[in-house]
């Protein structure tokens, strides 16, 4: 990684530094909201002239815009202010989950412009009639971004499952093994919204779109830079981000929370083990401890945390006996891996006023760092349900901010 | 940290630039073994003129040698074979653990020069007389490394417990806490051996320095990158490595895996929690369930394989036993963590054969990614005993070799 050596002489290859170096400016910008030249020149170590000649090719190509002047008010250009364009290039993300369907708009800004939520239940049905129905989610998306100027250059598709190469190697709550996700889904999404190019489509695990959510837009993050991301759904997601990068294991795998055990013996999960810690804090087991019917989605959701907010004794010892487990294995997670702090998403995030205790009693308990104290704030609730498309769109809002230059001629297109 | 930008003009200080590509050129030479000049430019992207001159300075301060020719037969000096120096400056490893103190000297090229291992029982031993036994060794081990004109330029010691800024916060099975480990060592060394400048000493986790040594110098991770290191000691120490870097934590405390759980109600273990890993497949647990004195050490280990390996029922179930939990505790962490390979080391080591089965049993069931079935291959013993200590050693060359220009002067000193 760091074996490469500072050029002594020149050789370097001009065009690949200019590209390089696009990207830094327009990161520049990006990371502090607005900047003058001056103040981009001082930040990315280049020379002004030289960051004037690459501002005039972002704003030329619509990733940039010039606002105003600003108050220290040298006359001309190098003191206006400049932003990200509002306009132009954007990420499509798109979430399948075992009971909802979502998709998302980002700028390149990092707003979610677009936002549309569909209450499914996906179990029991093909992949390419959950796919179909996600395209035409999307197709209505991509309606409402081009109203706003917004043209979406790829889609980043997350399911909760394995994903490795464009296909979902196995989704245990939604049943589905070996499906080929990006290919199903631009085909349908081409039926839909035919385009001169189509749209490049990618794809992930939904944890981990849902963790780069948390550390992109996040407010719980803010100077957290390595976490442990839970997400409370059928099953269980769960993402590591250390010094701000997804760690993704080596084979793309990592995070895998949902299937630590509890108890070896335990019951029967649909990965093929006993005793996972899905079968304890997952949605169907918790709503069943709390005799809610386990089928009955976010609805079931809502109910049990109209119970514990009444203080209902089944529901308020069902939640607390699912924190304890869950609890013994973030521990373990946090004994670890040694995360700055533990996010809480999905349908736990509505429960982490009541779920919170038991997991910080055997957090104090059992990390031995001895820095997850009780009032230490190290676990905190997630974003609200729905970001992990939101992170999706953000992985293409990535992409064009690492490599500004290979989106340049996408903008007018379609 | 790839913000850095590609310098368009002059500016770059020439001082860093050539210090950094020294440091290049020795890793060059060291990784591939022996290489001409001519191979060295290539590899490392410099001018072969750049090459001879930053060579140059690296044989006068002793960390490169000239050897023969090569076949190809230029004459004169570009077809010189250039190896790492095996006099000059070297790394002192020195670790603690329960039971034993291991010192080891090793050279720039990664070989041991230098080992000595003591066997002595250190619970309920104060730390200073500890690290003054551990001293006492590395004061024998330095006089040894000056026979063959070694010249260890620091010293790294290393402790199964919390070590973080020269301390060690907590070793529970040493029983201790808050102890100042750099200070007292090197306060019990100069003592024992003064130099004219003292030798800088740094600390860490045991696990850690294992888990290096294995990286670098191990046999079973050719070509692995990522993996989980497991040591059975008295407790039971961890440590990942993910694209061949420790994976530290946000605070220094990550690879806990000892305090993983087993049964939340299980027996209490020194951290104060109750059912840890530890307290069912550590050392004392597993010498108790086959009913050997727990205190007897190595002999106790040896005495326990002796048993295994005659087909003692007894000895056999507790192993089989302590095998199954530590499959599902470590299915858990791979659950997590999607590593290449899981390696065994410390006293697992020796029992690899007999535990490894019902530790494959658990990845092969629980291990939801598949890539853990019983012919995988990913479960593997580890280096002997006592490696911990040269990849304490292996920490101070490594540092050698990132910034020799840092240690140019220390070679003839003392």
């Amino acid at each position: 990684m760091n074996n490469t050596p500072i050029p002594l002489g020149p050789k370097a290859d001009k065009a690949t530094v200019r590209r390089h170096n696009l990207s830094l400016v327009l990161r520049a910008v990006h990371d502090a909201g607005d900047a003058t030249r001056a103040a981009v020149a001082t930040r990315v170590g280049l020379t002004r002239a030289a960051v004037s000649s690459l501002v005039e090719q972002l704003l030329e190509n619509g990733f940039l815009t010039e606002w105003g002047k600003t108050s220290s008010g040298q006359a001309g250009r190098p003191g206006t202010v400049l932003k990200v364009a509002r306009t132009g290039p954007a990420g499509l993300g798109v979430e399948i989950n075992v009971d909802y369907v979502a998709v998302c708009v980002v700028d390149l800004a990092g707003t979610d412009r677009v936002r549309l939520v569909e209450h499914v239940d996906n179990r029991g049905v093909s992949p390419s009639e959950v796919l179909g129905r996600a395209a035409q989610l999307a197709a209505r998306a991509l309606a409402s971004a081009a109203e706003q100027d917004l043209t979406p250059v790829g889609a980043h598709v997350v399911v909760p499952g394995l994903v490795t190469g464009g296909t979902v190697r196995q989704a245990p709550n939604l049943g589905w093994t070996r499906v080929a996700v990006e290919g199903l889904f631009a085909q349908s999404l081409s039926a839909l919204a035919p385009a001169r190019r189509p749209l490049p489509v990618s794809s992930d695990n939904e944890a981990n779109a849902a963790a780069l959510a948390e550390l992109w837009y996040g407010a719980g993050t803010e100077g957290v830079r390595s976490f442990l991301y839970l997400t409370g759904e059928i099953g269980i997601g769960g993402a590591l981000v250390v010094g701000g990068e997804l760690l993704r294991g080596a084979h793309g795998f990592a995070g895998e929370i949902g299937h630590m055990v509890v108890d070896p013996d335990g019951p029967l999960c649909p990965c093929g083990a006993h005793g996972c810690l899905e079968q304890y804090a997952g949605q169907a087991a918790l709503l069943a401890a709390a005799g809610i019917e386990t089928t009955a989605g976010v609805l079931g959701v809502a109910e049990l945390q109209r119970r514990v907010r009444r203080a209902d004794p089944d529901a308020l010892a069902a939640v607390e006996r699912a924190g304890r487990q869950l609890g013994c294995v973030v521990s373990g997670a946090v004994n670890l891996f040694d995360p700055d702090a533990v996010m809480l998403g999905g349908f736990y995030r509505a429960l982490t006023r009541w779920l919170a205790p038991a997991v910080e009693h055997e957090l104090a308990l059992r990390v031995i760092s001895g820095l997850w104290a009780k009032d230490s704030g190290r676990l905190r609730a997630a974003s609200p349900l729905g970001d992990a498309a939101r992170g999706a769109a953000g992985v293409i809002v990535q992409e064009v901010l690492a490599d500004p230059a290979a989106f340049a001629d996408r903008g007018d297109d379609d």
